[in-house]
């Protein structure tokens, strides 16, 4: 665990130049707009160490699958996130010396990640070997308002000395992906020429034919006056540069606005790639570097205005959550449905794909209550169209009817090459059917279902009937061979959690059913005729909900985690002695396997989800027995852990599971940051202040709060955005105040109580919530 | 399953030339020696499919390992099989076109394996594409007599014309190992020389520093006289040759003789490697071919004294035999006992390593049985010489005493990188136990359990003991996510079969204990001592061994391949659509494991082990209810069925199983045999035989048959050697001869008769096993 960053309400800040922190500080300083995004690599050339990565969503490259030993149904290949070209590059010399942080010496360094604004800034000295001293002063966005532009306005101050600097803006598709299964590179050249002030280069993926265009252009100031010096292009294979060079008296200030357009042929004709980013880099470059930044500050203000939280008296934890947020926000914006939000967003390439059931279990929530219900129906219309695909998928694993969605995925087929994940962690299927529940319950939009939702939740329900098999000895269904969420745990049989997930799926499945026929008649007729669903199928699913097997212990009062848990020795995680952990970097993977040590919530996962199918005894009692032996080594545990304990009134263990989640990435707490942020997590970091310290739930159509205080805050507030009001809730140790934001009232209840918020009024009520 | 070879009763015959066949064929024809082998690679430049392999015992190279997702524990390098150098190439040119047969039209074209004698022949008409006509015939050995010499002579007869013969007999060393994990080389160079009628080649492997020499010298005749013309040598990378050019006229017989040296640094010094080469090689040929070929071929007539099997009235049945007992005598022959049985022997480099169970289960039984004791004695030892490396095997996985010994070795070393293989199949320890045992009470040599046996059986034990724990609400010792033999099934909890090899394991390390005790009280001490074992281990071995859980079903009367089986779906094989096997290439891997199909004996492997610890009846049970739902996808499967079916009088099921092991490779009935043969699971077939209709069994130390006629064959008969004599057992339908060929007297009892047979005398017995 690595904590060089200074604390800092809205800014992440990095004050002095260490190369051993900077692969974390590219992750971490990441920007991106949901078109595209990149690592916080510098602008100019640098030969000490660093993850160049510049990513273009939704192109994706088929990577040969790698692998030691195949198994029958394994994927023929892996999607890997795409590093692309880089369009930030702008090397200096001055005269003549390359101007690297690797071999000068540096001092004043400081990088900043205003979060409020989302600008990437840089400012340092540095010291050449001869002597020469230039200040720099960069600021670079990837504009949340025009989605194909990036630009940088990088300035260089000659401090010591009077001499040439020289400038060369480029752009360079010749880069690799260190993720590359067999250090391959993945681009071809398609195109490329120069322009008045710059130049532009198209690339295609070897495989697939994703064609990416970037265009630079780029302007020049001396203190402030334009300045036109001739420039030098040159073309190279996948490569394109101009230089000039521009003489400096001592004191003057050198600016280079360097704007850049990346299209691609996932929004635009083939043909027209190369005019489609001249236009947009026209447009940008016309309108100025000052107004670029202006215009995409205010986006992020707006973006803060839906989903801000506020934490007073804690300005780590304050951080911690808007850096969050932020990443969230720049990862997926959802006004394009065929994206999704990749397991590292656009700050790194590691574990591939953008589709995993993090999506559906952590990020859908965060996304219905912060924005236009639109962008989660993107996210649910996404594995709408992956439908197909997923039963393709199940085809291939021998089922004869039915869809299970992939482990991980761009296109809707299957990518994750390890049977005991990709084969049998099938409860992702389980998740995906949930988010239909939580968008529909929290938005209140049915008309989700009759268009899309029920034929998704038919081939699901499908699945799992294929899945299940009774057992006439215990005349119950049983699932055998599986992982459930705990993925420390391989290929066990009946995982309460799926089997619970399996069973709620056909559930929900037939009252969709139900409410489709009694409200949307012709639609129902035409559906069941699409799915060919026969009345046998429907009749065996209640038979499945009714004898489903949940393996569970009288005597405890718990559900197992799966059948002969029991059996295992279960000693609380506090006495292992403290050099066994984490384990998955102590213990080989099968002393884990058999041992009671939970990686991420499984039972406690599901009571969760379906928490007002359980009471609060039986949570506590899974609780008391799960929590203890849980390890969280996946980001996803600590959130849901901390959003029971709230239930539960367990105030210090939530608030010790909050931390754990919150800075996960800031502090380095895997040591693992390097390879880029744990975006998906991030999600459930926000779900623990909202349904956890908030206690959000909606029960039928109803907003419910319960909100608590975590007793080292002086207060907290958050923003939900709930059937068209706004709502900011701000909690101390005293009273919840609810103000609504919007002029739509808002009607919720707070701790048990009706209450009614008028538009543009504001509620205040007692805190009662015990400290 | 393609059947193009010619059936008889010595030899492996193909009589035309097929190149779709020609890789099976260069495994099946391989030949070998022990130190060294190959494949049936022609001597003559093919440009068609080929898999030339060349290999030396006991050099090896640790490939980086290739894995998809890493696990904790996994080795770093995979210990490959390695390609070495090609000394067997005799390229040839008519007046200028080389002969090819991929670019030739052949006729005539007759491949023979001899296994009487150990020789690889072959003979064709080739026509070029300019119309000229050669007849070739070779002949090749490896030296079973000189273990460091292989022969080849090596004639070319002009049939329709007259005109220059180019010849270059070469080495090579710059190959490449197709199962290369990252297709990379693994020699250098580290010297070469010509001399005068021939050169040498040294090479090292890039790691690990295994030297290999490799030096030819060679003969001409033309029409039988001595012919010396000028030769050219010719030195490039990694390798040398010489050319001569000989004039024929139409009907003239050029015949080379090539002799070849390979030593290796494991046998001499690395400054005295050419010179033991040269030494080696001058004196082969100064003995000549004809000299050599004599030797070799009474050297293996030696061979088939101690270990042929005879079947009449079979002759397909007779040449499967005698292709198994030779594969494995060419394959292992005891001398060094630093070398043991790899997978594919000298047939082929797939799957690596050269030490798998298979050795202890399969091929200590057939060598206890046709060889001196000392061989398998040496097979033992290997294992107890890593012992050392077995205790650091576990030490990485957590154990802080005791051994795992490696699934896949070749120093002792883990090499295997499959976690519920690697870290979860081992009863393989439980199998290296059971050989001690075996051997012990087969040869009498109780000499050996001071010697070396007892440490490794208390290193085992204590594994044993760290792997199960107790579980107080069943007052039972479990054994939470193993493998079983039975590999469709994968981190099961209480496999039957190790929990049972685990138990006896500590049973018979504590039998033992006792009789050092008893009878080497001053070993005994010592061992102790130097074990540091504790009165603690053993007495909690006692209470281990009174307490092991074996899950069972009271009222089928089985006992459970592992907990939870019988939640299983249960549907014989036969009710299997065809199209559904074999499952391992039709059905994903998930779906294997959670169907009740089994790979290969494992309930069973235990009933067969343990044999005399359970009656007829209970194994009866236990094969009418797991045999059904076999798919014996594993060629170590159908043998273990044959005995049991044998002991239980299913003569039909018995035959089954046998024709279904005995011509695996030379039927092609996995489709496989191209990538090398099956030979470890030959031992198998020899075994089905031997203990399966033989009957024969060591009880008590006292040789035990219980012959019973296949009822296809109108006899059979085999050989044993049993401290000290050697018998041939032949049994018809009506009566067993015992045939003492040794003058060491032997007692026995066949059907539980005591027989006493005089030193070169036989006895007959009525046959009793019913047809």
């Amino acid at each position: 665990m690595k904590q060089y960053l200074k604390i800092d309400e809205w800014s992440i800040i990095e004050e002095s130049f260490d190369p051993h922190n900077h692969e974390i500080s590219e992750s971490i300083f990441s920007i991106g707009n949901g078109h595209m995004g990149g690592r916080a690599n510098f602008e100019e050339q640098y030969s000490g160490r660093s993850l160049q990565g510049s990513y273009m969503a939704g192109v994706y490259y088929p990577d040969k699958t790698r692998v030691g030993w195949w198994k029958n149904g394994y994927p023929e290949y892996f999607a890997k996130v795409l590093n692309s070209t880089n369009w930030i590059g702008i090397n200096i010399e001055i005269d003549g010396t390359p101007l690297d942080l690797a071999t000068c010496t540096v001092s004043d360094f400081r990088r900043v990640l205003n979060m409020k604004e989302g600008t990437l800034s840089r400012s340092f000295v540095a010291r050449l070997e001869d002597g020469k001293e230039v200040k720099v002063e960069s600021i670079r966005i990837v504009s949340m308002v025009r989605r194909e532009i990036g630009a940088i306005r990088y300035a260089v101050t000659a401090l010591n000395f009077s001499g040439n600097v020289t400038v060369t803006p480029y752009l360079d598709g010749d880069v690799k992906n260190k993720d590359s299964n067999y250090d391959e590179k993945f681009w071809n050249e398609v195109e490329k020429g120069e322009t008045a002030d710059g130049g532009f280069l198209t690339l295609k993926t070897k495989k697939l034919d994703f064609h990416v265009t970037s265009a630079f252009a780029y302007d020049l100031t001396l203190n402030g006056e334009k300045l036109t010096p001739e420039a030098a292009s040159e073309l190279r294979d996948k490569y394109v540069s101009s230089t000039v060079q521009v003489s400096l008296n001592q004191g003057d200030q050198l600016v280079i606005y360097k704007y850049a357009a990346n299209v691609t042929s996932r929004n635009h004709g083939l043909g027209q790639l190369v005019e489609a980013a001249q236009t947009a880099l026209a447009s940008a470059r016309e309108a100025g570097f000052a107004a670029l930044l202006s215009e995409h500050a205010e986006a992020w203000r707006d973006k803060w205005k839906e989903s801000d939280i506020i934490i007073e008296g804690d300005v780590s934890a304050q951080q911690a959550i808007r850096f969050n947020i932020f990443q969230l926000n720049q990862t997926y914006t959802g006004e394009d449905d065929r994206l999704n939000i990749g397991p590292k967003g656009f700050t790194g390439e590691k574990y591939g794909g953008s589709t995993y059931w993090d999506t559906e279990a952590y990020c859908v929530p965060f996304y219905l209550s912060t924005a236009d219900p639109s962008i989660s129906r993107n996210l649910l219309i996404y594995r709408y169209k992956h439908l197909e695909k997923a039963k393709e998928n199940a085809r291939k694993l021998g089922f004869t009817k039915g869809a299970l969605y992939p482990m991980v995925t761009m296109n809707g087929e299957e990518c994750h090459n390890e049977w005991e994940i990709t084969f049998e962690e099938i409860h992702r299927n389980g998740a995906i059917a949930h988010a239909i529940f939580n968008y529909v319950n929290y938005t209140g939009d049915k008309s989700y279902l009759g268009q899309y939702g029920l034929e998704v939740l038919v081939e699901i329900s499908r699945f799992w009937e294929q899945r299940v098999h009774y057992v006439a000895h215990k005349d119950k269904y049983v699932m055998l061979g599986v992982t459930g969420p705990n993925e420390y745990e391989n290929n066990v049989n009946n995982n309460w959690y799926t089997n619970r997930m399996a069973a709620w799926t056909m559930e929900y499945t037939l009252e969709t059913l139900n409410y489709l026929k009694e409200n949307e008649a012709s639609r129902y007729e035409e559906l069941v005729d699409k799915l060919g669903l026969e009345e046998s199928e429907t009749s065996l699913w209640a038979d499945m909900i009714a004898k489903m097997y949940y393996p569970a212990d009288e005597e405890r009062g718990i559900f197992l985690q799966q059948d002969g848990f029991l059996d295992k020795e279960i000693v609380p995680v506090k006495d292992l002695a403290p050099e066994n952990l984490p384990l998955n970097q102590k213990w080989s993977w099968d002393r884990i396997l058999r041992s009671c040590y939970i990686k991420q919530a499984d039972v406690l996962q599901g009571l969760y989800f379906l928490g007002d199918r359980y009471d609060l005894d039986t949570k506590k009692r899974n609780f008391d027995f799960y929590e203890p032996i849980t390890v969280h080594e996946s980001s996803l545990s600590p959130c849901i852990h901390a959003i029971l304990a709230c239930e539960l009134g367990y105030r210090e263990k939530a608030y010790e599971m909050y931390l754990r989640t919150s800075r996960l990435d800031l502090d380095n707490y895997n040591n693992d940051t390097e390879d880029g942020c744990h975006t998906t997590s991030m999600a459930g970091t926000w779900m623990s202040i909202v349904h956890g310290f908030g206690g959000l739930r909606v029960h039928d159509g109803r907003l419910v709060l319960q909100p608590s205080n975590p007793g080292h805050w002086t207060s907290y507030s958050f923003k939900i955005v709930f059937r068209g009001s706004r709502l900011k809730i701000s909690v101390t140790d005293r009273e919840v105040i609810v103000a609504n934001e919007t002029d739509v009232p808002a009607q919720l209840k707070v701790y048990g109580e009706e209450l009614t918020v008028g538009g543009l009024s504001s509620v205040t009520v007692q805190q009662t919530v015990s400290a």
